[in-house]
């Protein structure tokens, strides 16, 4: 299989924009406001590390027929301008006094009628990506209209992959894939912890990521203590567990899955708990469908491990993936959410192995009428050992 | 020169929360409410990729008087209990319904006076990192505490760094100078953008980056269109010039400084341009002190690249740096926030070449006192060639 060509055509635009209109007149929104890089990108294909300055805002209109508009910092405008965006509005940012929050309202003056409601994305899982003073400023100058919740209408649309999305987040998988491949390379005893996250950041750009927004893991004896702290310069030890997690990122969508490794020889604990890991991917892969709720996938993950002799770990159990590192829902007790035909997910059991000890499993599918198809390339039924 | 150990002792983050105190003293606010990635690392040391998902909130609370509290997900737990904060309050996020606005809620209202005010940040450069609606009902629990824009407060004291902090970028900016110095091995005629950009960043692991969130760059016959798009397949040609920038990052700091080269030759447009670049900064380097405004440094190097006969580039020619890839203050026209000693600055002049072709030119410098001490190694005079 070779890589899908990058980015994607106007009529995945022009499909998804439509799908957000349909949304927005169902829940009575004359406009939608997006700020994040997520839903800006989703909109208009802009596509750039830039996001990671925090000087400047930046602003897409979706109005309730017809084009997004752009309402963006000037540094911003030939970038824009190679998308399929045409109405693209802008000022110079950063402006002490007035950072685009005229330029921005006067916008939704144009696009919103005096009555209409505007819908900003401002539930679970969202946040405004511009100064809190200059959104209540641009409220307040577009009165009398309204202001409403539009999580649902983004999420739910967003949700869906369309199949060039999902040929992307293939690809970034593909490329993690041949990284794990490569990790009995540089991981060994001796090698501090820190170097093996390098060198796995370098390994993960030269199988094909454009950039490695996350990598995160792990390393102690049968285990490790938690799964989000930055690496130590503690050499690998003879019976450590090593866990490598990454979202890399490819034409704009992520892979997030993991690998689990034993330094030299695997202790019968490390190996009962890959087992059940597995065993608990297998349940969720063999049961996941179209109609489940969120808790249900939960509830199997959850029964699974403990039909394994595991504990299971605390928080969720898997997420959506795609634009952002992790997506709505979450497999927990509490989330409701319905899952649908192509939804991207990732299937993650956790269990603990000993107070502070723990191991964690991923991989990554799109859910399709008939099931789980996996975009990640399976894990090993037993836990690998890496020998000097 | 060895690097900085990692991290800071609890003494350097006591300063910092003395420092806040006593500037939340002097605006009137008897808490800060601190949500964003920089803010949150900043007061407590709490360093993780894991930021990268949006699926979760994270809270610290400065108190008028005493420590630092972490409202955080409990997945956190750990990592945050490593730092110096003591104060650690959790939840399992994400919580539809309730993700930790009660207990958010409870703690300000356990830590404000019924008639203290709370700061945030909401102004220039800042965002609120959690939902828009769960911030709107955690103001209306905690009433009759009030709510005001602390974004001076954070940024008066963040800007200026302590020696520890200087040390941590500078450590950043030798990786990255390292990096720079090695562009030639892969950086040639024929050579796609796309393939210098992953190279690149594999090289700045190599040289001690502990992550590389920012690479920008541009390619072009002469100079390039912009400095914010992704890297494309076109194979680098003879007479284009390759223009680098990267915001790396190590122990949690960035460096921000970029680097030009022409691909086997240089015409003689470019080499005017770059010696104009390069007499700006040098300006600028001779000129900056403690007592100019932001606005003051721009007009010295406006006037500079205007006496070598070059047209001055749009937007702002530097600003601030550190904890995140660009700070404030603005070299812009409009930014009178006055410069001071101990401010980690970027000095980045751009020019435009013609119509669409533009070349920029930027160092890293801490200001003293006496004026500039350099972070980044200064780029060479002359446009260096890159022979095939």
């Amino acid at each position: 299989m070779s890589d899908p060509a990058r980015g994607f055509g106007e009529r995945e635009f022009r499909r998804r924009v439509v799908a957000l209109q349909a949304a927005m007149g169902r829940a009575g929104f004359a406009a939608l406001l997006l700020t994040t890089p997520a839903d800006v990108f989703y909109v208009t294909g802009f596509l750039t590390r830039f996001w990671e300055s925090p000087a400047r805002p930046w602003f897409v209109i979706v109005p309730a027929t017809g084009d997004p508009v752009a309402v963006i910092p000037s540094i911003g405008a030939a970038l824009m301008g190679s998308t399929w965006v045409k109405d693209i509005r802008t000022w110079d940012a950063p402006q002490p006094g007035d950072d685009g929050v005229t330029l921005l309202a006067a916008t939704l003056r144009d696009l919103l009628p005096a009555r209409g409601r505007l819908g900003v994305p401002m539930g679970l899982e969202t946040h405004l990506r511009m100064p809190l003073a200059d959104y209540a400023r641009v409220i307040e100058l577009i009165a009398p209209r309204g202001v409403g919740d539009a999580t649902e209408v983004v999420q739910r649309v967003r949700e869906i992959k369309s199949e060039a999305e999902i040929a992307k987040i293939r690809a970034t998988a593909r490329a993690a894939d041949a990284a794990f491949a490569r990790v009995a390379e540089f991981a060994r005893e001796g090698a501090p912890l820190e170097a093996v996250f390098r060198r796995f950041q370098g390994v993960l750009l030269e199988e094909g990521a454009d950039w490695v927004s996350y990598v995160a893991g792990g390393a102690g004896p049968g285990g490790y203590g938690d799964v989000i702290s930055p690496a130590d310069a503690r050499p690998l030890a003879r019976g450590d567990v090593l866990m490598l997690d990454t979202g890399a990122v490819r034409d704009g969508y992520f892979c997030d899955f993991d690998r689990n490794w034993a330094i030299g020889v695997a202790d019968d604990a490390a190996r009962r708990a890959h087992g059940a890991l597995f065993a608990a991917t297998e349940a969720a892969l063999a049961a996941v469908r179209p109609g489940m709720r969120a808790h249900d996938l939960h509830r199997v993950i959850v029964d699974a491990l403990t039909a394994e002799g595991a504990v299971a770990g605390g928080g969720r159990l898997g997420h959506g993936l795609g634009i952002t590192l992790t997506e709505w829902p979450s497999f927990t007790p509490q989330d409701s959410t319905e899952l649908r035909a192509g939804m991207v997910l990732t299937i993650e059991p956790g269990v603990e192995i000993a107070p502070g000890r723990i191991m964690v499993h991923e991989e990554n599918i799109v859910l399709r009428d008939s099931g789980a198809e996996l975009l990640s390339t399976r894990a090993p039924a037993e836990l690998p050992v890496l020998e000097g």
